[in-house]
């Protein structure tokens, strides 16, 4: 049994697995992070755990937890089951190595393009000789609604809404259309840039806005909410 | 003699209008508005103004101003040369009502889309019967480069920078390929979204970002920085 701790920007991910199977999956706050942590490590025995941040927990708590149980923290030292080309390892973000881990374990031996539609939006690739590559980093959603607000003295901030056509006729209908068929399109076109470059291209949708952006988009996505997360238990199944 | 006055979100233009003909024109701070636009009515004896401001510009300083020209405060109520069929009108940027008088002038009986790349990036639609029906918003390219930094624990605020090429091999070639590449696609989706519905249609590309863009754009698009401060003239004119 596996602990598996995704610490994004904006919220934290614990989930156990049963060797490659989620058995336990859920959001918490970073309050509540030790305390579920602690529970969820007696209730299903878990002996190892691994632990990925880009956003901020207490050390105190990560070395509590460390001294409870065999806990991996990710970062860009650990063992990994690809080949990282990025010129800039150090920076490369644990979520993405995390995606990656995933995509080099679920599909050897393909190109995979990974889409994290989250806090950014992240785009990864990984080819078919297991070298990554690299990819982009983008605002996401809710980000591009908290900026037209933020950054602009009379916009107002909005909640997350599929626009209803392509001309919004009004100052709310505008937003949503610029920003949710921007990303649509952003998305769209870059699946179709690298579907270009690369025959047999797999391509894999995850993040918090899998199940809000998957039916505007064209075909052939896998959309796997858990793609993170299974990518952190390969690589604590690699580094044991 | 005109003096135009446009104060966005970031920056205050400031230009003299002789009829049609910009003859002067430059970019100033919040701290020299009623200086500079003292010495220009004086300069070129202008005896009429139009204010358009989506910023905040101190009360005291649009009165003084008042008392020395025949000043026309751009709001939802001025008489504008094209018919409003925005369902919130109020809530319509005054940049925005500008640039469609600057289309409805330009191109009479054309269906135009005017894109402004600037703190945001506004699209706007003026139909070939004078009709305005709207657009959508989306976030500026440099509010996309502060809004990765800001809403994030560790990504960089970075300079814009056109990308070398789809993939970024590190993490600033990640933001700006994620960034420049999707506000592209973004651009050139929704341009081809509306030539899909509209034969004919002539594109007007405007705002900070227009050199910085237009290279990168399908062709067949107008580049035109003045394109609001045109439509305040077309404006004032049509008030007087």
């Amino acid at each position: 049994m596996n602990l598996i701790i995704d610490v994004g920007n904006t919220r934290i991910k614990i989930a156990v697995f049963n060797n490659a199977e989620i058995i336990h999956n859920e959001i918490i706050t970073t309050e509540e992070f030790y305390f579920k942590a602690l529970k969820l490590l007696e209730v299903y025995s878990c002996k190892n755990a691994i632990l990925s941040s880009v956003g901020n927990l207490k050390k105190s708590q990560i070395n509590e937890l460390n001294s409870k149980i065999n806990l991996i923290q990710l970062d860009y030292i650990s063992k990994i089951p690809f080949k990282n080309c990025y010129k800039t390892p150090k920076t490369l973000g644990v979520d993405r190595i995390a995606l990656v881990s995933s995509a080099a374990s679920q599909f050897p031996n393909k190109n995979v393009l990974i889409i994290d539609a989250g806090t950014c939006i992240t785009y990864d690739f990984i080819n078919e000789k297991g070298y990554y590559l690299g990819g982009a980093i983008s605002p996401g959603i809710k980000m591009r609604y908290q900026s037209l607000h933020q950054f602009t003295k009379k916009l107002p901030l909005l909640e997350t809404k599929q626009p209803e056509g392509l001309i919004g006729g009004s100052t709310e209908e505008c937003i949503h259309s610029g920003i949710v068929n921007g990303v649509i399109n952003e998305i769209d076109s870059n699946i179709e840039s690298y579907r270009k470059k690369n025959k047999d291209l797999t391509i894999v949708l995850t993040g918090g806005d899998v199940n809000f952006l998957s039916n505007r988009l064209k075909n052939g996505i896998f959309a796997n909410p858990n793609f993170l997360l299974q990518g952190l238990n390969t690589i604590l199944t690699y580094n044991l």
